[in-house]
């Protein structure tokens, strides 16, 4: 990409044969007739003319794009949350700036630097680990789920102590008694966090007894897992619960086989009810790997985009969260929708 | 982001009480003593400096952006994909530019002169459109599976030829006698053709009669491969095939399922290979959702980066071929390995 004697603005208006301010609105995305828009298209082909966004930025301080920080894309719920993104970005004309951090702090630290020196539009992040102090404060930003104490940043999620009580309300209406809950969780806080608040109120709602698995996430589960399962085998191998909330699809559809391992039915003997609505090859084939609470993954990718780029003056809402849903995935009492 | 009386970089060095060239090793990554450089961050954080790249960009005609154009990262394989570019590109100290252009030539185009306009160092591409004309011929670009006609561009794959040979002798070798072939394909040319050559190959070799599903990908897969099995059953309900070679592992347990909801068992009466080697959710557990011949995706986009980002003059293969390995996935008899 050399630029000797690179063809100008000016160039494509002759060759075009259309005024300069033409050739610019084309430039700029702004209407024009058809006519003279396929004239500027194919000047800019003829002459291989390269639109320089370098000498546009440092007049605009406008770079259109924004940096979205996510652990990874291989998790397909971070994978989702990416798409739609990166489809509602496009939608505005921004283009998105992918850093899978993969929960190394110092490679999100080096992205957030390497936003702000590049001066992106702003950044959504979905991160688990403690970066807050190394937020820019000149540079909009919008975070999923975590929330930093060092800095008032909007907050967007799913409403997870709702989604959470749901749950345990859809169990007890698809005929479980003893519902328990499984979960694995970052040492940071966030919203998720509050899937467990709801399973508590719930359990104090309808006279429960609240019993769980809780710990950071580890290589360990499956051995808690298992450990959990023999502590709660009656003399006769029946168990002495009937029905599981997952704080993930993950970590339930991973009980799941445990259970089914183990000779256990699923729906039959245990009911499995997961969260975030994980779909299997990640497409829109509803095909879920168990029943799960499902946050609205589109919903919450547009309301990110919806308050990085409102104008300015716009006042953010510390937190906006949306309603999850339940979805039959084939591990409960409710058959096919 | 005002830049009224911005920082520049000689008050850095001023307030880091460094020369000047030391904050310019610093702020290019080059390095200098632990001392001035924490002196020299500690300095650019007291004065909210930032770097102006679009200045740099100017002098440099360097992005260090690479865009890297797939279908959507909702499917497993290009989330596993853009997951391993992004890390190869970062530690070439290269950001990347996600465009899920979801085969919507349109877009695609709208990704290339975005490309071209923004001075990216590069494309890595994953397409099904044909867009080999809008390629600006100054754009370095590397693609993958795809190739284009109307242009040489290296091209980087699996070894599907092979590997659909691999998935046949496999069958046999646990004692299939008549597997048959799955394919939904798109209507442009790529290396993947070549698992349906090797599959036919295979069955000369071994003296095998071909049979199989060759369709343009649609809605309409599941009423297929229904016809398909129907015509298959003996008057007894037994099947005519007892292997499946399908040509990914979606339309492969999209099939699985299929027989399983007719009443066949997997794998004592069918056993079924698919292509690509996806897991579910997306980690290293090695949880195939079918036994298949698994793409390195991992060293697939370490080579599409390598070649990228290969020193000017240094020519590029036209093809790339890595191999691609057989793993057990639950639908085959040769059981856990």
């Amino acid at each position: 990409m050399t630029s000797q004697k690179a063809p100008t603005m000016k160039d494509v208006a002759r060759e075009a044969g259309v005024a300069l301010g033409t050739v610019s609105k084309v430039i700029n995305g702004i209407p024009v007739s058809e006519r003279n828009r396929l004239k500027v298209e194919q000047a800019i082909q003829t002459l291989n003319y390269e639109v320089n966004t370098y000498a546009r930025g440092l007049k605009t301080q406008k770079s259109n794009l924004v940096a979205l920080i996510i652990p990874n894309t291989t998790n397909p719920f971070f994978a989702s949350f990416a798409d739609h993104i990166e489809a509602s970005l496009y939608k505005k004309g921004l283009r998105l700036l992918l850093c899978c951090a993969d929960g190394i702090p110092q490679k999100e630290i080096d992205y957030l630097n390497m936003a702000a020196n590049n001066k992106v539009d702003g950044i959504i992040a979905l991160t688990y680990s403690d970066i807050g102090k190394y937020i820019p404060p000149s540079l909009p930003i919008v975070v999923f789920d975590r929330f930093f104490e060092n800095r008032v940043i909007p907050r967007v999620a799913s409403d997870n102590f709702s989604g959470g009580c749901l749950a345990i309300e859809k169990l007890l209406e698809f005929g479980c008694r003893h519902p328990i809950y499984i979960r694995f969780h970052s040492v940071f806080p966030g919203e998720s966090d509050k899937r467990k608040d709801g399973y508590l109120y719930a359990c104090e709602k309808y006279g429960l007894e609240p019993d769980f698995i809780d710990e950071v996430d580890c290589d360990d589960r499956l051995r808690i897992m298992k450990e959990f399962l023999e502590k709660h085998k009656r003399p006769d191998g029946s168990l002495t619960f009937d029905g599981v909330f997952s704080h993930t699809d993950y970590h339930g559809y991973m009980f799941y086989r445990l259970l089914l391992s183990e000779g256990y039915r699923v729906p039959e003997d245990v009911q499995i009810i997961g969260f975030d609505g994980i779909r299997k090859f990640g497409n829109d084939d509803d095909d879920l790997f168990i029943s799960s609470i499902c946050q609205p993954v589109e919903l919450l990718a547009e309301k990110c985009v919806e308050i990085l780029t409102a104008a300015d003056g716009t006042p953010a809402p510390c937190l906006t969260l949306l309603p999850a849903q339940y979805r039959y995935g084939g591990t409960t009492r409710d058959g096919k929708r």
